[in-house]
């Protein structure tokens, strides 16, 4: 029973608290009444809501104040005017009460509790590893590197930037290829973007799978050629026939699978000599001691980092790697890191080729990914750091020693070991039962690898010592053999031994102490703007606290030791809380059923569009592959209806940016017999409530199409309405949005999607769950994730939040992400046009700035404001999207009113300083805009060269002071230059 | 088995390890013999000694380079020139073979599980509570907080000074006393502290004590007196007599020891009209509900500020609170944080009153307090600042609540309860026996106090929900009896409600939602300079790494929630920690034994003069009350000998620095019948190995006197000689210098200390341990800290680093920090004068430059090339100390030789500065070294003022950038303005 309900236990009898004459009940309850903001909104006086207040920016008074500044009284009035009455939910979220942060803790370590951590020696892309200490800590725990926004903005981001590089020259030099992208999400979507880079390479149909690659990277590949309506051929390399010039690209795996190290000479030969794409699924610490891809010639090489520095959790987030020989750089997937200039002509970082994403390119982009995993390829590029090349091979010769004594035991005992060569996989064919050797695994608390044919597999890892390896021994019944009289047959590599040296520039050898690389790291942290610092009110990407409880658990080895193939009754918390979120879920979307599978909003949505696909196609009718889709719409929304197989029919807007009823209506009839479905984001991408949502999915309904909802804009809904009540089929939900997973500085991402009862069947499975598992849907497409669900080891942060909100905690707090919108929408109004707002003149949890008119009159772009904002201390929203010419701003619940005046007196003071130029105060080209952002490179010349002061430079307002200032570590990034000389990695 | 052992298993076989032919044996071998630095050193090639690398800043070339720099060959060549051969230890230490980081986290999770983690509701100062993750995860958990020296640089230290005087106004609020200080060690110490400022107030002779104090605090209260050879008194407070005004001061508890809250009026103004001091004990909780101690005529208010968000950890660290009236300002002991104005005249903070301290007055300083609690004091400011008045009297209502439904269930079961008035804690007097009480506490697994007289205590606190008082219920076998018919008294605290506001200041009511606290953390984190930013060079403090590793333990439920005075059954992964260290330490230093007890180095020297002081009274010798101390001694040294009731003798200083042997011995002579010991630091202040080391004691021991050897300076002897070996009785050891034990901006500090055989018997006991305790010594003079360990739960911290050294590397340490002190000398011995080195030449792990002679020629001072260090973003040495006109200067062994060339660097470009005004190129008053620290505050004007340019102020050498620059807060901090317009809290 908590305090309040001890008080309301009291009040019903007339009974005052004993002792509490003074500080009387009535004092008690006000004081936690006035303690308790929840409170006016339907929750009991329970300090349980604690966290509500903790997550939200604006307190009681705060919110009075804004709701003042709108001629409102209250939040339900403001709700009442924005949400349209007909698409309103008006239930109660059937969630559980919310907890203190202490309570949910406390329950979450049970149902980490309910997870066994064994020592896990399946392999196939997974194993374990050491975190080292101070990159666990400094790093993994640390919000200053897991609360920045992905580096769109260079000048305040050169920290992680510089860190990401680092992780591309990890890449390129262990696989031994010129280019290495930033991340992908994981192995299997890794092999999919190689299969659809050897498709628009080659324009061929066919694709070739070696047999030996991991059975679930062959399943996602399977069903990324689905997408593409192809199919890729799995074959043994050596039945690979190229002589008919018709196979784009060729995939194998060294070591492959089963741990055999062969070498792919030959097939890389026969592949080339016909114009075939050769790609090579691989391991890092393998490549320490093998050959590396690119010295024979190989074009693409991918695979997990993960055994470089980052926890298993139960299958990610992980990092996958990626590197390409040099025709293929310019159609890499996935976000690459560039060095360039700033503009004083100073080494600086960006992102770079940006022109070839989805958000520039849709349909046309060469993949639909937005989110990579930079938070876990930090740690890869800091653990490539700390150990460097000597390091690497070091721990590489010591799994291979311990494999290779594994190996000879194991033989001497009498089993027969089915690898010529290998690493540190063995794949073995026991003399005794398969049943006896899993009892007797069990009794050790060992996972091991079971093949369908009765090898047993077993991978080796870092963690291990010889007492491990007498253990996996003891489980085949053999004795430490190695005696003093053993003979060993020395065997080797042979020519696919590594001779090259590889992380051979000086970053990599120069962090070794751990005094230097905490140095490292803080310096780095210390470059980029986070949530540590200030608001970032970026439209769509909804960056709000990411609490400390929620993360805690992520810490802890029951949730982050987890192998994703270990058996079902070792994850039972991970079931618990996957089951828990799924209910959850729903009751917020109201869905019927959540796969957890994609790990990104963008494999989300492709997951949701393959649903409906397989829907139709399941109901006979394969033809329906029209999908309607607005033009604002988010360009990963095209980018994945290409790579789903649907064919894009784009929908107008009306002059109030809504859209185009008319000619939906009119694309809906006309494509009648084909259409698929329609896509929506809802509130709209230009931040408004639109009326018609339900009118459009009835219309799309009734020529026999489904609804996508885009979930990116949850935030402004929850609690408020439910996708699934108005009419909408299968959405997905990012939870690094609205449920509170950090961004980590572009990744990791949460992906899952919601359907519709008709839908469920349809959802993702995977290959290695149990066929009869309940996570294993009877009519699915397929897996899109190497895991089978996913990034599993951060759904701790959305089922923390949910808990510690509450079904009333959630509601407020969308009631105050729009009523933080609509006060800075207010606020500025007299100083920009505000575009699109709804039939009441409220917009949605985010609105446009329309900045267009200053180009002709002052030179001024939507770009240099966001630069000049830096010299306020702010990150930019976001720029020119889905408007040209705009700034889109959504500053969530997290930030207060404070903050939020600060941004506004910003965006004012900017306006100000462009009346200058308007006005000829200031010089059209040399202006506090156009040279922003203002680094300290200002200050290196012994005179001041610009045309204003300093003050006004560097401290533009008075709320930025040398107490508080935030310096962007470079000037403005030149991003024509670092696209034009191409450099990819640090030497 | 290790790979190496593997490997070298392989190689006595003759035996290549298979399949590395190409990896061959020999490579392998190379490779890790490269990685292992330790090789060299005597370890044997194991990867386990991977930490050392970690630990250590340089690399073998460096170490090669930096000997080279100094004409040597070897490590070995060095130490050989360095530490005189005759007292050389030439033995192995047996400390166990080092172990990996990861292996000694396995290790000590172990050890940790070996503690179990029952409900305390014991009481007695110590309550288990809540830490809210925000500030578990950004400040306990950050190097960023807990990596700061002391804030003897103001411009460098404005975060964390910002928060010790939110710390002080919260206490100074909460209690009601206009001054609170920035933490004292514990509960006891403070009671210590309070009777000795009534001693030196009043000069009256005589102390009462309330015979309802905690017992432990009377306890270390006596000893305390029994150091000013006075003893206290102890008696019911209405048996007290201050009419013969003899009464120094009275110290009453409030609510007291058992709970009971009673009204102190009358005991007040009976000792204010007689002129006693008087002192309440109190619970900063309870004071929000209570009439606070201020309002009543209360001159001193002290206890623990623990439950306030900082764990039960066994004991400690914590912060103990001390808060006095107007009139004993400039007599509070510890450190004191004031407001002042800086050179720009803007408000800083800095340490008010520091003439008061040790350092300065020695002998007649207020207290031998060095050490704060400083990072502990910052964690409770900030669980004040995230519940502010209102969360936290509804903490306190809602224990009370809980406390009051028991206390009506016990009553109603037919217990009797013993307190009229409580708050959180009862005393019941049962109707079964104690027996069948402890057997259903112990199947509940919650400890209770349990008095001598059967009666039973117990305390509830902030974790605990109404299922917890149900399972107290259960163990007094009573119901649930509150039903709707239950008619209950209302009492109430009467006129002891608290009416009073408190935390009014606006900063307490500002940091409510987790985005703001947590940005409020990193903006005072950031503001100070800390390891994870530069070098600390601290003569005489040791600021070497803090390794993640070593730290992490501390997080852990199971030594971070133990009680100190749970049964030791509950302990023993504790008993087994201390014991290991016992034995690690007594290792190292050739003691015999190791007490835990004091949690600071000045309360380690008080203990050890003590045990000196009982060593002779218990051989008949009283008289031996003479202690001799070099006059260049550590300040506390004096200050520990007049605490100890000790007569100081000074022995003045050869020409060399070195003691005068010839005073040494004269004075000797003339005390040898009054002779107790001598004090010797070892190597000297001086920064030098004397030869005559072994002489002196030997003096002093002929004489009848003890050897204390103040061990401040055991990071130049660890592995190299041992004081136990050369003479030495007694020695602390600054657990927080050698042992790695973080400064935390000021403290938590750990000084055990260690004994010879002889002295065994005498070292402190505890009252609260079991009487034949193994920890409990037969002749022991009393205990000296409130736990019985000390701070023991930062042990593990000690225990990781001895772990993951081993003997070779601890060894290895030293040797670096002698080799990176000798570089530094040899590198800046051109431009400055070294002071005092050995006779070959060589200084120890610390040396003093001379600055003085700049005084006349360029009117600078030490302070001034201290603050101009802050430009170059470097921490000064020790200014001025232990020879004024200096700096001091202690490398360790955690900095490569990057950094200290780079602070090389740093000093000689300054000494280029000072040469610019002796030449007059710069003013003698307004020129870089007068004008520094630069903040950005010189950026302010719209005209640049000073001159000399920008950039010779901001960036005066190549390698401060724009990237890495780091800005002091503020200007030079005024302390003379500070000290006389006092002010030590926010309004």
């Amino acid at each position: 029973m908590t305090v309040s309900a001890l008080l309301s236990f009291y009040a019903r009898r007339s009974i005052r608290p004993y002792r509490l004459r003074t500080v009387s009940f009535e004092q008690c309850r006000r004081t936690l009444h006035l303690l308790d903001q929840s409170d006016a909104h339907g929750a009991d006086s329970n300090p349980a809501y604690d966290f509500v207040r903790r997550h939200l920016g604006p307190n009681e008074r705060q919110t009075k104040e804004m709701l003042n500044k709108l001629g409102l009284k209250t939040l339900d009035e403001l709700i009442e005017k924005t949400v349209p009455s007909g698409i309103k939910y008006r239930g109660t979220m059937n969630i559980p009460e919310a907890l203190s942060e202490h309570r949910a803790l406390k329950e979450i370590e049970g149902i980490a509790m309910q997870n066994e951590v064994w020592r896990s020696y399946i392999g196939l892309g997974y194993n374990d590893c050491i975190i080292p200490p101070v990159i666990q800590r400094n790093l993994f725990e640390n919000p200053g590197w897991y609360t920045q926004y992905t580096p769109y903005q260079a000048e305040l981001s050169q920290g992680r930037l510089e860190s990401l590089l680092n992780y591309q020259t990890a890449v390129s030099d262990i696989t031994a290829l010129p280019y290495a992208n930033a991340s992908l999400l994981d192995e299997g979507t890794a092999a999919g973007e190689a299969i659809a880079m050897c498709f628009r390479h080659t324009k061929r149909p066919r694709m070739f799978l070696s047999d030996q690659l991991h059975p679930h990277v062959i399943e996602v590949a399977r069903t990324r050629a689905h997408g593409f309506r192809t199919e890729i051929e799995v074959l043994p390399v050596d039945k690979m026939d190229f002589s008919k010039k018709d196979v784009a690209g060729v995939i194998f795996q060294y070591p492959d699978t089963t741990g055999n190290i062969s070498d792919p000479s030959n097939l890389i030969a026969r592949a080339k000599e016909h114009g075939t794409v050769v790609i090579c699924g691989s391991d890092l610490l393998a490549l320490c001691l093998l050959k590396p891809p690119g010295e024979m010639n190989v074009d693409i090489c991918y695979g997990n980092s993960q055994r470089l520095g980052v926890p298993l959790g139960f299958g990610g987030p992980h990092a996958a790697f990626f590197s390409c020989a040099e025709p293929f750089k310019r159609d890499l997937p996935g976000r690459l890191i560039g060095l360039t200039i700033d503009s004083h002509g100073a080494k600086a970082y960006r992102l770079a080729l940006q022109t070839r994403e989805q958000h520039i390119r849709q349909e046309k982009a060469t993949s639909n990914i937005c989110t990579a995993q930079a938070l876990l390829a930090n740690m890869v590029a800091m653990y490539c750091l700390y150990h460097g090349r000597q390091g690497l091979r070091n721990i590489a010769i010591k799994i291979h020693i311990l494999t290779c004594d594994l190996a000879e035991s194991v033989k001497a005992g009498g089993h027969s070991i089915k690898n010529e060569i290998f690493f540190d996989t063995l794949k073995v064919k026991p003399n005794m039962s398969v049943d006896e050797i899993k009892q007797r695994a069990k009794e050790k608390r060992i996972n091991l690898r079971y093949y369908d044919n009765g090898s047993i597999g077993i991978s080796l890892d870092e963690t291990m010592n010889e007492s491990d390896v007498t253990d996996l021994k003891w489980i085949f019944n053999v004795e430490n053999t190695i005696t003093s009289d053993t003979v060993i047959d020395p065997r080797d590599f042979g020519n696919l031994t590594r001779r090259s040296r590889f992380l051979n520039a000086e970053i990599f050898n120069k962090y070794r102490s751990e005094t230097k690389l905490m140095r490292y790291m803080k310096h780095l942290e210390n470059k980029d703007l986070s949530l540590v610092h200030s608001m970032i009110p970026l439209g769509s990407c909804t960056m709000k606290l990411n609490a400390s409880a929620e993360l805690i658990p992520c810490s802890w080895a029951h949730f982050n030791r987890i192998h994703p193939f270990s058996p079902s009754s070792q994850w039972k918390g991970y079931a618990k809380l996957i089951n828990d979120l799924d209910q959850y879920l729903c009751e917020i979307t109201g869905y019927d059923k959540i796969s957890f599978q994609p790990n990104s909003g963008a494999q989300g949505e492709y997951a949701g569009l393959r649903v409906i696909r397989a829907y139709h196609e399941h109901r006979g009718e394969p033809q329906r592959q029209v999908v309607l889709i607005p033009i604002s719409a988010h360009g990963t929304n095209f980018a994945s209806a290409t790579m789903a197989g649907l064919k894009i029919e784009k929908i107008q807007l009306d002059k109030t940016g809504a859209v185009d009823m008319k000619h939906l209506k009119q694309l809906a009839e006309k494509f009648k017999d084909t259409l698929a479905c329609g896509i929506v984001t809802y509130p709209s991408t230009s931040g408004v409530f639109e009326e018609t949502v339900r009118e459009l999915c009835d219309i799309v309904h009734h020529y026999g199409g489904q609804i996508y909802l885009d979930g990116a804009n949850m935030n402004a809904q929850v609690g408020l309405c439910r996708p699934g009540d108005y009419g909408s089929d299968v959405s997905h939900l990012n939870l690094h949005k609205t449920f509170c997973i950090p961004h980590g500085g572009g990744g990791p991402g949460m992906g899952p999607i919601g359907v519709k009862k008709h839908l469920v069947s349809f959802l993702p499975n995977h290959p290695l769950l149990d066929k009869d598992s309940e996570f294993n849907p009877k009519h699915s497409f397929g897996p899109v994730s190497s895991a089978p669900f996913g990034s599993a080891s951060i759904l701790p942060i959305p089922w923390m939040y949910i808990r510690m909100m509450g079904a009333a905690g959630l509601r407020r707090a969308t009631e105050t992400a729009i009523l933080n919108a609509n006060y800075i929408a207010k606020r500025l109004e007299s100083s920009y046009k505000v575009l699109f707002r709804g039939t009441n003149g409220f917009a949605a949890h985010e609105f446009i700035i329309d900045v267009s008119r200053f180009k002709e009159r002052a030179n001024i772009e939507a770009v240099d404001i966001a630069k000049r904002l830096q010299d306020y201390g702010f990150h930019a929203p976001t720029v020119s999207w889905p408007v040209s010419g705009s700034l889109m701003i959504e500053p969530t619940e997290s930030e207060d009113k404070d903050e939020l005046d600060r941004f506004c007196d910003a965006l004012i003071e900017i306006r100000k300083e462009i009346s200058q130029i308007e006005s000829g105060a200031y010089d059209k080209k040399n202006n506090p805009l156009k040279n922003a952002p203002h680094s300290q490179h200002v200050f290196l010349h012994e005179k001041w060269l610009l045309p204003y002061s300093l003050q006004k430079a560097v401290f533009p307002i008075d709320f930025v002071t040398p107490d508080n200032k935030f310096w962007p570590s470079c000037g403005r990034v030149n991003d024509v230059y670092g696209d034009k000389n191409l450099k990819c990695r640090v030497d």
